[in-house]
């Protein structure tokens, strides 16, 4: 039998069986678990180790599917030579990776991260990147202005103008890599006068990634009430900026109120505090009337505004946008050669391309009315088959809606009941910062990708899986 | 007379006349100071703020230069209506800056980081291109892989392998968007382990000002030889990992030798210590035979290898990749969801298409043909033109070379004296990590996108110039 001398270190964040797998796949693929030796077993390795037999086992289980040992009935575990690791071989890899995204493809998947790209106006994009890709505008390909190229941030000013009512002008719009790059560097600009940042208690995930990036800030988490942010915690904060997305709260979906807007700048003028607006999916409101930015109505400078086209475009373009208040933008000329551009230059100048003609206006135009259907039919469809059996929480914009199941089932049991039926639903309460104020087991459900048909299909499949009908 | 009370904080990094100039920028922008009301005289403000008058001096300059106030002879500073400062309005600006533009693409401009793009495969890209915008692709223009689309990182290792002899499995590559992305990844990966990194004394600014985003670090700044950095400053650093670019120093252009590369393994192997190689543009060496890489002769995985398409593509493509050793790997898996892709999945997938084809290795071997075509341009213009009265000081890869010049003039009298006749040259001493170091009076003249008849040309030119003839 062979030794298995792990140092597992039970205080890290990686779970034991994660080390465990780590430590002899290692030693698998070194060679130095010869190829066929038998591993110890799940029994012996755990009194052995002196850790329960459940981290064991999932080690195991993991090495197993993924080829670096083999299971023999009645005998025990044995490892597999390295030329015989399908995952170690790139070829069979890269299949097997790209069959797996293609089943995920085919199963129901409510992401609400996915956009609808059956109806990207490849046509004409492709018209505009041909003209950008030609001999005589050979200069694109060279890099560009740091700030993001200059006609498509005219293009950007002009189109938030007229869509969500923003003043600016294009020297205060900076060009980014995705929402992310622009937080990132937002925050680099901050970090000199800013302490605290109040963020709303329900966060993206990748958001959160970033404020983990500039531990120099604390952060203080914000009670969300239906209307918006809890102004008494933002009171209470002593924040010098505050992150918001009041057009849709991301994940829970709320719209801040007329009222709590104008709480806000208030607060930001009297503390001369930053407020940061997120209006990531701001294109798609649906049956109402949208409310004007925070930008739109800031008289006094205090508002940084975000957006991105991985909604309205593609997010494998990775452009977003940040506008500066005039005063931050000085600073960032100050520091503009610290920055790093991102963003594609080629394909901003072809996104600015496609703006300067009438196919974005038309585009925009298209793919509201699509989503509008979308999220209607995912209504009704939720409606009909759950009845009084589930609440939707929040509704009427954006790509996501949030659903309350009235089963008493926890949000885990209600992710792993539809995963048996193909269907990938997701958790909301992986978002609170801090993970006991997720009061209600809810999950999210996004359309933007799916079909009609597949959204009615898919909400009638997990009225089935969750024992509603 | 106007009364002006800005918040000055004398403790602010932000220098007082860049507050000044702010504050008053803004009273005008907005409107509070009334356009053609008169400012407060330098010396009234002065007592006013006691503050001394060069600031103030400094921050009406500022605001005379870029329009917003104007000066009446013997009677003083008026503000302009805002509607009258150019700056302020989008249109002008575009237009000049992108006649700016136009204006430095005419002029003889050797800069280093300038790529031949008249030579770009525009044709066998687009169909590529095309292929990728098909609706039958359309899952393309969702969001991917964080680690980067896996049959782009398939073929970087097979291209890496035959060309600079590179060991890895695309497991181990991550894609970035552009060097400077693929850095922060990486110092966001050693942070917890390393915390002095040693560099090369003179290193990029881009990498500069990433090496500023991560204080926790200290640095070594070590100095460079003819060939390479001495081991002794390497030694006495107490480094647990070292910043080099062997294939090529960046800027001063030297070729790390055999032996210095066996002493850097050495003692990374002793110390448990990490080489990052940053192989930026080794696809160009020409006359020699190339030294192997770090990365490939390294027993034990200490090196961590950097590469960029932007020098053999286009930088517009924003599109990079670190090869990971496996520890390190296992580390970024873990942290995997707290990384942000920033490389468009659409190019890296062109990207991908075009290497698989023959197109790219023909690419490459036709680039290097014209390079090395230039290179020998350059250094037998030189030498034609200068004489004995410079010396190249690093020739023979890379699409730069170092020049010194044996006419008295500084750095600076050298660039400027170009500049008058309309040639870009580019220093060397701004590089280095301790100004005093640049020990000689040098400048950096990059060939890659000039044409052969500009680079003959223009050294002439630069000889008259310098008054060498």
């Amino acid at each position: 039998m062979i030794e298995i001398m792990p140092l597992l270190d039970e205080k890290s964040k990686m779970p034991l069986y994660i080390q465990l797998y780590n430590y002899i796949r290692e030693e698998i693929v070194s060679g130095r678990i010869k190829p066929d030796s038998r591993l110890p077993s799940i029994r012996n390795l755990s009194v052995y180790l002196k850790i329960s037999r459940t981290p064991i086992a999932d080690a195991y289980d993991l090495l197993l599917g993924e080829g670096y040992i083999r299971s023999r009935p009645r005998s025990g575990f044995y490892a597999v030579s390295p030329e015989d690791i399908p995952s170690l071989h790139a070829e069979t890899a890269g299949e097997s990776e790209e069959e797996e995204q293609k089943k995920s493809i085919a199963s129901y998947d409510f992401h609400y991260d996915h956009v609808d790209l059956h109806h990207f106006p490849f046509k004409k994009w492709k018209k505009w990147s041909n003209i950008c890709l030609t001999s005589e505008n050979h200069h694109l390909l060279q890099n560009a202005d740091l700030q993001g190229e200059y006609g498509l941030r005219k293009e950007i000013a002009s189109y938030l103008h007229q869509l969500r009512g923003v003043c600016c002008s294009p020297d205060q719009i900076i060009i980014g890599a995705g929402t992310y790059h622009s937080l990132q560097l937002l925050f680099h600009l901050l970090k000199d006068d800013v302490a605290i940042v109040g963020i709303e208690e329900a966060v993206n995930i990748g958001v959160k990634g970033i404020f983990e990036q500039f531990p120099s800030f604390s952060y203080r988490s914000l009670t969300l009430e239906s209307d918006g942010i809890s102004m008494k915690d933002l009171y209470n904060s002593q924040a010098q900026a505050v992150y918001v997305t009041p057009s849709h709260q991301f994940p829970l979906g709320m719209t801040f109120s007329m009222k709590k807007r104008m709480e806000l700048l208030q607060w930001a003028y009297k503390k001369n505090a930053y407020v940061i607006e997120n209006d990531y999916d701001s294109e798609f409101r649906f049956n109402e009337r949208p409310l004007p930015t925070l930008q739109s109505i800031d008289k006094h400078n205090r508002v940084i505004y975000a957006g991105t086209f991985s909604r309205i475009m593609s997010p494998s373009f990775r452009i977003s946008y940040l506008i500066l208040p005039r005063s931050l933008f000085h600073r960032f000329q100050k520091q503009i050669n610290s920055y790093n551009q991102f963003a594609s230059p080629l394909l901003q100048k072809t996104l600015q391309l496609f703006m300067e003609s009438n196919d974005f206006a038309r585009h925009i135009r298209k793919m509201r009315r699509l989503y509008q259907k979308k999220h209607d039919i995912l209504v009704n469809a939720v409606n009909h088959f759950f009845q009084d059996q589930a609440d939707i929480l929040s509704q009427g914009s954006g790509l996501h809606i949030l659903l309350k199941v009235k089963n008493n089932m926890s949000e885990n049991e209600l992710i792993l009941a539809a995963k048996k039926e193909g269907i990938n639903v997701y958790p909301s309460s992986i978002y609170f910062l801090e993970p006991s104020s997720a009061s209600t087991a809810a999950v999210l459900l996004g359309f933007g990708a799916l079909s009609e048909e597949t959204i009615k299909c898919g909400i009638k499949k997990l009225a089935k899986a969750w024992k509603i009908t």
